[in-house]
């Protein structure tokens, strides 16, 4: 499978698998503008949070390459514009500031980007060793949303155990969330599950709480857009209820991200910035005939807070870590 | 609005508003068919557990008085064909049943119809009073699925004391969840309460934790397809769910349904029979594209099961009961 995300350095473009065609449609798109790129981010054409932070950064390499006039003033106006994209992914911001904290010249911005975009395959590799870890043989698994390949360069995050098990020799099976309203699990998870061969089943929101009281489910496997210093975790709306399901049923609830996700400047998950998206998403957006009322109010936020008490545990490249042992 | 099941006599029809045409187009069928009546409520032509029972009562009573040949071997028949059509709510065989208890002439049979169906508005009415009771001005409150004037021929179950508490002078506001894989929330109950003139928000399922959590809920308000001895509640699929997520935020989970929805006959909610429904509703009804690969497993179930130690209480025309008063 092509990487999520790239950078052809030889003829300066960011390239992006486009997912919103997917599953229909596999077409890669080949960047070179600002406004290609927020467009990009805005739409979903790339999404995920490890998978944003690493296309700003060769984004923004990209974009040096080719300012003429003030340079400077220009690089910084770029990474402005792109960390405004989407407010909840600590990744963009983090990414764009480790851009900016060395030498801003194009060479070795590039550089800066390459090394983003390697570390986060080598991050994302070994949080599926630590979740791995976590799973035996046989084991029924359940994810919300899209937090694998497609949600970063190559092995994903909470789908990354899943994917270091199968080349152990451990057989899984992924019980996928569609995930409203974009339907990330519907289109991306059981796409990218499928593609690798791993056994996967796909089920709506709601249908999530009946599945774990049939008691087949050995733990839920999550990503994360950014986690407070307390442990609380923003990740796509519905992983707030998913948490409460999980634990009023005793199974494990584990949230898969790189530490870079941690936010050491937010105490608690009720700082988070919530993004509140378009109605349209939820009345029309995928649908030939509108399936709403015209004119109805529509609550659309894109994020909810998983409070550290519903967390079993944070699987990250370091290691597993309790909530609390975040900021030791 | 046009009732939702009406008797048309001096033609012989079974009139239903056909829903699955909502919100988009209101078309009205006239059937007298056994074929025309079991596709529409396969199909959900008609839907929600007290408007199937008495449809399913008017259309014996048509088909009845069209029996040419072995008249009770027919009629018998055509009962046990309505009465196949859907497994989980338990209205449908309470309603044929009913018809069944008496006299089999196709005057009586007429007669108990009009008694079903008058009734049904009189119960419907009576839940709305006792729900409304429940209520303060200016109240939030969230339902999910359909359980409103379109599931039943006039009031609704769980949206009945919305609109006696409107006729009260009371203004509530619904939150509504949109109810996958069927969309009865944005499709019906939001377009039911809009043509009513009651402020309704539209939500993602995966969404009501969030919502829950910000504390302006009063109440949580679902219907019943059937209601085990032991007070656990069969309902669309999401409901358990919804009562855990209630349950963890104190915020009271009511029950709407008519007495009738109780099985005395079904000991505990683990015996009622779950319908599983086809895996095209998920990967592809509704929508312009396929919205998930071709040949993904998919989970669906269409009820799932509320223990009564989640149900503060059942709103009936006998007034609110606790779970354990159900069988005194």
């Amino acid at each position: 499978m092509h990487d999520t995300v790239s950078f052809d350095i030889e003829h300066n473009r960011l390239v992006l698998i486009d997912q919103a065609l997917l599953p229909g449609e596999l077409k890669i798109l080949s960047l070179h503008t600002i406004e290609e790129m927020e467009a990009a981010i805005c739409t979903l054409q790339v999404r995920g949070a490890p998978a944003i932070g690493v296309a700003a950064a060769i984004g923004l390499a990209v974009l040096a390459r080719e300012i003429e006039g003030d340079y400077e003033a220009q690089l910084l106006c770029y990474a402005e514009r792109l960390k405004a994209t989407r407010p909840t992914a600590v990744n963009l911001a983090w990414a764009l500031e480790r851009m900016l904290a060395g030498s801003h010249d194009p060479e070795s911005l590039a550089r800066q980007a390459v090394s983003i975009w390697e570390e986060d395959i080598e991050t994302c590799r070994r949080i599926g060793e630590h979740g791995s870890a976590l799973l035996r043989d046989g084991d029924h698994v359940l994810t919300h949303c899209n937090a694998g390949r497609l949600a970063a360069v190559r092995y994903g995050t909470a789908l990354a155990p899943t994917y270091v098990a199968a080349e152990q020799g451990k057989k899984l099976h992924v019980f996928a969330d569609e995930t409203r309203p974009l339907l990330q699990g519907a289109r991306l998870t059981a796409y990218e599950l499928a593609e690798a061969g791993i056994p996967v089943t796909l089920l709506c929101d709601n249908m999530a709480a009946s599945l774990l009281s049939e008691g087949k489910i050995a733990a839920v496997l999550v990503g994360a857009d950014r986690i407070a210093r307390n442990g609380d975790a923003a990740n796509k709306i519905g992983s707030l209820g998913l948490s409460i399901l999980a634990r009023h049923y005793g199974v494990p609830f584990y949230v898969c991200a790189p530490f870079s996700t941690v936010d050491f400047q937010c105490a608690e998950g009720g700082r988070i910035p919530i993004e509140q998206r378009a109605p349209e998403e939820v009345t029309q957006a995928w649908y030939a005939r509108r399936m709403a009322p015209a004119d109805v109010e529509v609550y659309n936020p894109a994020f909810d807070i998983i409070p550290n008490e519903n967390i079993t545990a944070f699987v990250t490249e370091r290691g597993v870590l309790l909530p609390q042992d975040l900021s030791k």
